[in-house]
């Protein structure tokens, strides 16, 4: 079974058990964020936690090591996203993406935000208008530096 | 002239007249972020602000009642991004995109983060390891709603 | 059992069994289209209703859960329609998608039409020269407004 | 000057002439969102409209003819809309099309609404929770009939 | 079993059995065009012939039912299509679309020839350099109307 | 000047000098579609026909010998025309280009229908319910055949 | 089982057997490219060579008629090749694409080669910088020419 | 002026002073392919040959440095060709490509026929049916080879 | 089974039996990229070298003569790589893909670097800052050269 | 002049003046890599050198502030590259991209090579079969690491 399939049986597999994403991520004591997208295929799961979420769910041990393996990431089904929730999202890009560039430049220099040594954080936040969704992008800030390995 | 032109207008006029975006957003009293993204062709301009933006920039104030005209949104020249300072956020949305979903709909219920009743902030916050870029959305969660208007 | 294989076979029962999309509403009492739109897998279906429409289509009970959870949305096969009953919404928004905008610009201002908060109805009129399709779409007013969460 | 540039011309000189869309309408006494439909490109503007149009826009008489002619329709500059406004109904139609479809077939049989036997309304409908952009799609409805000329 | 899966058992029953679509055409006694193409998965098929051609094509009677739904039409698996007998049509669009549509506005007025109302019929003719294939396409003008449902 | 300014200039011209492409086909004896294709940069122009055309439409006859040479062909501006008017014919391909297919193999055999040996008609034919657009596509038929260069 | 799912049993077969397509071709006295081919589902294949092929390959004998089918055509998984070995020939075209069609107008007059009364050798030749790979596109010329079926 | 305007010049001079690609290719002693794609903007002219040639045309000498630099090559406007005089190299490449890598592996081994070290020739052949159009891709043959630069 | 589904077993087994990419290298004495990528299915492996491989991993030996034949190559899902490792090398080609033409161009005159006589090879290098990924494309330098088989 | 306008100034001026990279880059004394792609649109270029490289080029003074700023990245016209010198690398890319990834994974763990903290070297070295390209990707390992802004 490749990770593909695993992450398929992930998901029903959480709805049947009535599984929250949280509760998935407490037991392994990691970040909900972290846990939903390594769930979905998105990050390797050292085997320790593995074995714990594999047991939660019911899935079989078998799938542990790949779920160990970095995956092939990219968890889009079209280049530009379809679904509603995830479009804003890329929408946000489309209307602010120039800004948030000439933004960082500005403050930071010549570089980019890292979306590597990254965090996401969402929360609910109170407003006299409604509740907001707070989705915060946090990045470590990586300057255009022109470096060759020593010989 | 049309929006598209006197943007690239701007775009060169900035730098030609050594302008910082967070000048500009002085000048006129908004955030620097919003500033930027309407300049860039991404909001309508009110025409008292249009009007201290053309003359700071040099500008014909002939262009101030097209600047006030809400545009054609969607600023991105590719529908994946090229520029990497860009692209990262696009990556973010490819890796992290499902996981944002499944936790909106986990702690808000079935529904999304508005991108019009929305901000955008950027912010440089320090860590041990190196300066961080710290991006925020912040939309109203609007639910699911089937809604009809009063006869 | 995957949401998309139980659209399939949902799709397959209902023609089967010989139910019509508004037997099928009235059944649960909601709205002919939404429970169209849901039964094709774009809506999540509460669990008591889940059981009855699975229940009427033969489907398992197992899928219950799976039906429940809001789901990734966007049912076209391809970006641009090729079924022709679709494909004439698509030609009138390509038609008068920018006339649209310009007229929510001119008597709302800057704004969107909300596809969340909103509902769509379709009837059937009569005129002299045949019958009409009458498809509404009917959306809060959202105005672009940049809002923060409070602190 | 080709249409595509006479309607890039009309849409600054309504904007500078500080003239509605309504205005327009009015002046030639038709329906708004046919007159901004055909002003942005979308429908030949027959010559005694014209006239008027291209007089009150202060454009040159010579594009008469030209706005006379039908035009090569299709407004959107990429397949998928960037532009949230009209992105919506795009989204609407991802979510709702597959629904609007079957329910079509059921309420008229095997057939199809017409976009050319068609007229769009856009109204704006008040709602405790705000007010409601609500646009109403109505086309004849034309049934799949295999009908050949007579010899 | 969906459509698609349905067409592909019909085309290798097709082959398997020897039958020509003419038999199968006569055997229902409809054009057989309007069969192949109702065969392939574009045509609802009405039960009583649906019956018939299972029943020839040795199918299991319980597809009857699908095949009578009016079906997700658009039967290229690409939008340019890569079959060469296909592609000859698809290029005569590319350098007769063009043309086409002027010489209806010419003759006709602003509309379109409807793909509803309409037939397709092919014919093999004679000629001294050569037998061809003559297709017709014979579609009700529908010009363009701005009509509404009465209230 | 190139091809495709030239076109440009006709299409304008053409409109402005109120001639219509039957005046202009009738003026050099060719057929209306082929005049009318070639005049939107799809066919080459004898030069003794371009000198007669570019006359009539008040170009400069330099242009004459670019007019003469094959063009580069192709007219659709996207791969899937957005033009109601050409749509209708690419949506016919769609639902019917694979019956099309079949049928052309079941009456000559596996071949083609020739676009380059081919002619375009367009009749306008009456019939109880409305005029019909009758469009022919009339193509020599090319078998497949695996021939070579004699040594 | 379908054309698609034959030739993935053909392609791995003559391998498992270890057969040339040399000694396929050699069986039923056909050139080799014709074979290999027809044999990757590009050419229909008549029964009695088909028979003696599935008997060479050890695939089912229910396969013959759907052989003997015309094929839907088009043998490349994605638009531009990836595979490099095909690539060379696309980017041959990318190169020299223009310049052929300049030389077949040329020399030949407004037409084309004909990519079905054609046949393709491949010859291994030999020069003192290294063995090339020679191959020929063969097709007869077919000058634009606009004809009609005799009434 | 930059390459690809150099190239629009070239095909609207050669056109209007009345020189063919043979005329061009005799006067600087270079294969008529070679010249013409060169001419086309496929490959670096030298700068003598560039001298003469420009000079034929009746272009400004300025242009010949750009003409002797190595271009961006490349020249169809779309990935998949939309004329069809080129498309057929396209079309034979979709049913014979898999053919080709097929025979060029049985025949030479893993490896491929190179676009670099390589030449086109077009012949005009007799035949009974016809003339033919026949184009050669020659190449060296390239084996895959894991070579590594000393060190 | 053919070579995709083989690839698939392989990718699932390596984890399943905790070998390393290097442990299947030095296993049959090859370097381990090159052994790498023709276990992802981009080389074909020789037999002797496959029947190792294929016991190391627990797979039938049935497979070995697929995997001994040239593959369809071409590994990404995309052409525009998602997974961010990949991607990354994809942004260097977008970011310095021109400049390393140019300097090709400038060192070695008009032409390219091979893809086929090629060597992939990636060192973990040293760095006060960190460590480097540091990989190397060597492919033998190919002028472009009209050359012709001789007769 | 905006900063594509600006490159293409550059590259023409280049050929025009006879300069080549290699002097550009020893005047500002910095990689002729960096030096070539920032030339071309990809870096920002500090006012000191770019004063001196706009004086070698002949272009107007008046562009060095807009070099100056960082510019939207990624020079490539089409997501693949159809040039040859550039697309090997893409189709290296094809080739061993999924290798690359495993063994990056293999040697370092779950991360990525920076292509911002990143040098690019191009050499020429020899081999008795021939010079070849060696083109060095260095980027710094950065592993994926869970990080966020100290409050």
């Amino acid at each position: 079974m490749n990770r593909n399939e695993i992450t398929e049986q992930i998901v029903v597999a959480r709805l049947t058990r009535g599984l929250t994403w949280q509760e998935l991520a407490d037991a392994i004591d990691r970040p909900v964020m972290w846990t939903t997208s390594a769930l979905l295929g998105q990050h390797p799961i050292p085997p320790e936690l593995g074995k714990q979420l594999v047991e939660m769910l019911g899935l079989d041990q078998s799938v542990v090591p790949v779920l160990a393996a970095p995956p092939m990431r990219g968890g889009l089904p079209t280049a530009v996203p379809t679904d509603p929730t995830i479009y804003r999202f890329y929408e946000a890009l489309q209307v602010y993406g120039g800004a948030i560039k000439e933004l960082i430049h500005e403050q930071f220099g010549d570089g980019i935000m890292s979306a590597i040594n990254f965090s996401v954080d969402l929360q609910k936040k109170s407003h006299p208008s409604g509740d907001r969704v707070v989705v915060t992008f946090d990045g470590k800030y990586l300057a255009y530096d022109w470096v060759s390995a020593e010989e």
